[in-house]
């Protein structure tokens, strides 16, 4: 590719989710074309973009033809299957790269890679057989949660283990499917950084946000989060590290648990990320335009906050809230167009400005 | 149409610019679908809406089926023809309403309908004819200037009189079409509020901002305007005074010129605006929302503004100061995606933010 991309090219963007139409509407912006790539009919994103193309990951022909029509590939999520990157490399050239993806695919790999850079994670212990279960609850004890090594998100593929559960009770339930062990880690609370980095190696991180789960689900994102300097320097310094290390191109979330003993990372996700949305109203250039910035080879912006900003989801019925909401003064409301409400379906956020 | 339209209802857009592309963007963060109707090709709009119909003014069946298939109709100019406008009426609400589309398309309509608010405007005089004309530049005096009643922006179908300029010399250049002759009036700048009205008949209006026209093309607008509070507060109840009167839904652009006697009305555009675009940086709604919320019956969003702005334009070869602005941390660059870079084409704008 052409590095910058100029005005009027087009990023092709793996998965037709609410990230895909932010990333698409981002990309406008910058006058950029987006043709999303999306199994599932009538995407999101797909409202707001200049092509889309339905078909499954498997389909060759799709995904060849997808590649030689796009000047650059990113994606919303990051279990893009190999076989399917494959074929789009051939064609084009997918950000962030092939090791951002491999890494965060695999828990395992993941944890494993991060200990390489020097940083701390949680206990874990690879689990793929009862016997290597009951090893890891030796080693680990309970509470702990043992996690689909892969495709786990929201919670899901994840079992939670407690004092007296036995390898020979949990380890049917998983279906053979390998998994990681991870220990219990006594943080008082969750951070995240979103950081990001350009292709010339420039990197920009917006300010750790504090976020509260409900239901394994992200409920809310506050800034400015519940940190020490130190904490928030730390915070950004190891994203910072990770984004070099992987020799990033794009924008990524890190998951960060604060413990007295310093920051633990939870997960880190190759992608634009939910507990970033907060920044669509809390800096001129939001990590949407930062990841579109990234991959099209532009300089970053600047991700200095000019708010404080609390960010809530709006999850299955929460969308009978938006009346009431889209009245308010202080709220910025931001919804995904997705035609049927669901239990546990992200249907939209909303972000509570007040002045900083 | 159901007040207020629930989100995933689509909003069919008139005109496929920058400004369709801007009102589309703004409509897919509410979560509506949006139908571009736009008889140029491969419109900028058409890039970020659900869908586009290519066809002109007087197809009657692209018309009917285009009113058939959306929940409102809103425009981004002022010159839709009225025949398109009686066939899209009688299948769907039009908003803004006919009358201040049909005010505004007439400069001799709009300007006699503001005088009958009590509002100043320069003087003019209705020319038809040489010997109309001979009269009127008895009557307005030189400098002064000949617009066409009908059709002209961005300084397009005026001629400037100066002094010793004669009916006989001027009126062959007009082509026989109805004309008025607008008196000089000795302002000292120009400035111009976006005001938006509910369904509800609720009213809001950003901060004026201060304009400045290069070659006849609004070159910047600057916010706050130099403007006494005295000014600001007359600037902005004349433009609630305007929305009542027209019993408008939507986004109005009213541009005033500041004189020592008052503010002047120049115009009225009952759309989003190009002055309105620092709010796009501003305010935590911008005008393109605003808009979106007001033809869907939606409440109005709160326009305070969070910062200072300068929004300049990027006509025709200033694209090529897009790689440095990219990189300056106070810019948000907005590009409209136009293919072609022509001499006086808007190709987009940028804001330069400074904490207020």
């Amino acid at each position: 590719m052409s590095d910058p991309l100029p005005t009027g090219a087009t990023i092709g963007i793996l998965g037709g989710g609410q990230l895909g139409r932010m990333l698409s509407v981002a990309a406008s912006r910058l006058g950029f074309k987006t043709h999303i790539y999306e199994p599932g009919a009538a995407p999101p994103a797909g409202q707001v973009a200049d092509k889309v193309t339905t078909a499954s990951y498997d389909d060759r022909d799709a995904l060849q033809a997808f590649s030689r029509s796009v000047d650059v590939i990113t994606y919303e999520f990051e279990n893009v299957p190999s076989a399917a990157l494959d074929l789009l490399e051939a064609g084009c050239e997918v950000r962030p790269n092939r090791r951002a993806l491999k890494t965060s695919q695999d828990r395992l790999d993941e944890k494993e890679y991060l200990e390489t850079l020097g940083l701390r994670v949680a206990p874990f212990a690879n689990v793929t057989s009862e016997q290597e279960l009951d090893a890891a609850l030796t080693a680990i004890g309970a509470p702990s949660i043992l996690k689909t090594r892969r495709m786990g998100y929201d919670g899901k593929g994840q079992v939670r283990i407690k004092e007296g559960d036995t390898a020979k009770n949990i380890w049917p339930q998983m279906n053979e499917t390998p998994c990681v062990l991870e220990g219990f880690v006594d943080f008082s609370h969750e951070v995240s950084v979103i950081g990001a980095r350009s292709a010339d190696g420039q990197v920009a991180c917006f300010d750790p946000g504090e976020n509260v789960h409900r239901a394994g689900i992200l409920h809310t994102t506050t800034v400015p989060a519940n940190l020490t300097a130190a904490q928030r320097t730390d915070a950004v310094l190891l994203t910072g590290k990770i984004l070099n290390a992987l020799d990033y191109i794009g924008v990524l979330g890190v998951e960060l648990f604060v413990t007295p003993e310093g920051l633990i990372v939870n997960e880190i996700a190759p992608r634009v990320h939910n507990s970033g949305h907060w920044t669509q109203n809390g800096c001129v250039i939001d990590q949407f335009e930062q990841h579109i910035r990234a991959v099209a080879g532009w300089p970053l912006g600047d991700g200095a906050r000019h708010a404080n900003v609390v960010m809530e989801n709006l999850i299955g019925a929460d969308m009978d809230r938006v009346p009431k909401l889209a009245g308010d003064p202080n709220i910025a409301l931001h919804l995904y167009g997705k035609a049927e409400v669901k239990s546990g379906r992200k249907m939209g956020h909303f972000n509570v400005i007040t002045p900083k």
